[in-house]
């Protein structure tokens, strides 16, 4: 069905095949996930029955889950780029599109052939990524459950004397004990002046008393990731503090209430940004509102002021506002969304801790 | 100084400026870790201080942790392409080269500039990094031990009734609360017939007595990773289990005897693949003897029947041995090694379990 979508859209636009090397999309239209540095090549031509070229090591694995498509084993002995160019001239192609090449692979095909067109395009596939299914709707809010089983539990284990990386132990742990496949990405407890950072991962440092511990995570649940982020305070919160948690709260909330289908993202955006910028923290929010996640943890759409995305039901985007004062802390409140008709529905429900 | 050692080598080949965008390389050459995802762009020419260009959301961790070069933001308005060109036109070069691009910021510098060479060579960082040096070991140390105390607490949990992610929890756990920075790649734990996919990742199938378990695992430590791999049976092995771990285990322990500096990779690979074939098992040996570890989980040089590689001091590499049978299960036996002038030493100490 999704081939079809996808091949519905190339008939639209004259193209006659698509090339696929990414992972995600592979499993996207195939059912088939393979380990993030697997070398696959899916090569869907309009007419005739989609080809996954894998090595001997993914092969076994491949046959018996990969559907929609025939399986071949690309040998040790051979190189992939000649199997591919041996594909698109048994399907006679002459108008291709790819998701992601290698340079070395895109130089390469386009040395081999003079009278084909072979042309980047992610848009063609984002298309239909970025609008889930009801399949994917129940991964992701299965995901979103684990995540907030993460987050509750590495709330839990915060006080002071701990160090980061025991947080994401347990968070991880709880997360993975429930059925998470690993976690969506490196997780990020940032705490103290590290909470001014946004990508903070995590580090040894120990946690004190009176800091701000920013917990930022997500789950896995049939290869599609969530994303939750609560910020806490050890302790009694300064005037300081609670002054910021409840100005980032509230832009959340602002942003929460606006979300609805056909509304444009750079607008969400300024609904959570107005409410910093009035209160002269416009600056201290570095970075956009949002993003699509789904197999990947960043995907279209783009909820930020340069957006060009209009929201469409099935969206499921992050709201995140933060703020971030170098030298002292941050604070960042973040809840995964699906767009319906009217409304934004939370899909990570974790308390907000406030 | 690691730039310095660059440089010497850019010089060697009139080359005048080197472009990394891998965030692996950044780190190597600055210190800096940012996440998977983040766009970075390191430009270093042959005269003159090398530059970090972050986005702002990196801009402070950035700032505070990259060393050996300068740091300047690109603003949410600016293109990092913009900021790039502009970079090779103030420092004048001439034939510069990269590490990784897309291919549309490859394009897009080549359209920019007629006079100005632009050539993928990842082999002259490669050449670097495969070679590590103390700091780079005692990491590698660190995150093997991390990895042994993952297959411990692994195989500590396996019993009938368990499943596969619940055995993943466990190793991934012990690993973090002793320090790993997250899991070096994704966990796999493969039981039963299962074990017979080289790259089973896990599951929620049920593990069942009698039946191969393989774990293979791996912790970070400082940015660096670890890898190894035990296989187990529940309860007591039959004949052809024994056989087959025995087999496998004589191979790896062949292949561990005939490391040292100066051997040819795919002699290394020959060692252990001989055993297997007189056993009549050549063709369920389905991958190469293994792989450098470092930064990235595979990095050269590469352990196979192919490799034009020859075995450094200083190089570290899986030494992993496998059969898979298909519908019955498979085994690997896996240590991650030092590569001395006379000897191999392994790094991941855990018993063997056989």
């Amino acid at each position: 069905m999704r081939i079809e979508l996808l091949k519905r859209e190339m008939l639209k636009s004259n193209v006659d095949g698509y090339l696929i090397s990414n992972i995600n999309n592979v499993f996207y239209f195939t059912g088939f996930m393979d380990i993030s540095d697997a070398t696959l090549s899916l090569i869907i031509p309009l007419d005739g029955e989609p080809t996954l070229l894998v090595p001997p090591l993914s092969y076994t694995a491949a046959k018996d889950n990969a559907l929609n498509c025939l399986v071949n084993v690309i040998s040790t002995k051979d190189k992939i780029i000649d199997k591919i160019v041996q594909k698109i001239k048994l399907n006679n192609l002459k108008n291709i599109e790819f998701d992601t090449l290698s340079t070395s692979m895109y130089m390469g095909l386009i040395k081999k052939f003079k009278d084909v067109k072979i042309t980047l395009n992610q848009k063609r596939i984002w298309n239909l990524r970025r609008v889930k299914d009801s399949q994917e709707i129940s991964f992701l809010r299965k995901a979103s459950e684990l995540a907030d089983i993460g987050i509750e539990a590495g709330i839990q284990a915060i006080k002071a004397g701990v160090k980061e990386y025991e947080i994401a132990a347990e968070a991880e742990y709880a997360m993975r004990l429930h059925g998470s496949e690993g976690i969506a990405f490196d997780t990020i407890i940032a705490s103290g002046p590290r909470s001014a950072y946004p990508h903070g991962v995590c580090s040894n440092r120990v946690i004190n008393k009176g800091e701000f511990v920013i917990l930022d995570l997500g789950a896995v649940s049939s290869g599609y990731r969530s994303d939750i982020t609560r910020t806490v305070v050890v302790g009694t919160p300064t005037r300081k503090q609670k002054k910021m948690l409840e100005i980032v709260s509230r832009a959340h909330k602002k942003a929460l209430e606006c979300i609805h289908e056909n509304i444009n993202a750079y607008e969400v955006d300024a609904s959570a940004r107005d409410v910093l910028k009035s209160e002269g923290y416009g600056k201290e929010f570095l970075h956009g509102l949002g993003h699509g996640v789904g197999l990947d943890i960043h995907e279209p759409p783009t909820l930020s002021s340069s957006s060009e995305d209009v929201l469409k039901k099935g969206n499921i985007v992050t709201v995140e506002p933060g703020m971030y004062i170098v030298g002292f802390g941050g604070v960042r409140i973040e809840d995964l969304v699906l767009v319906h008709e009217n409304y934004g529905e939370r899909l990570t429900q974790a308390a907000y801790y406030l």
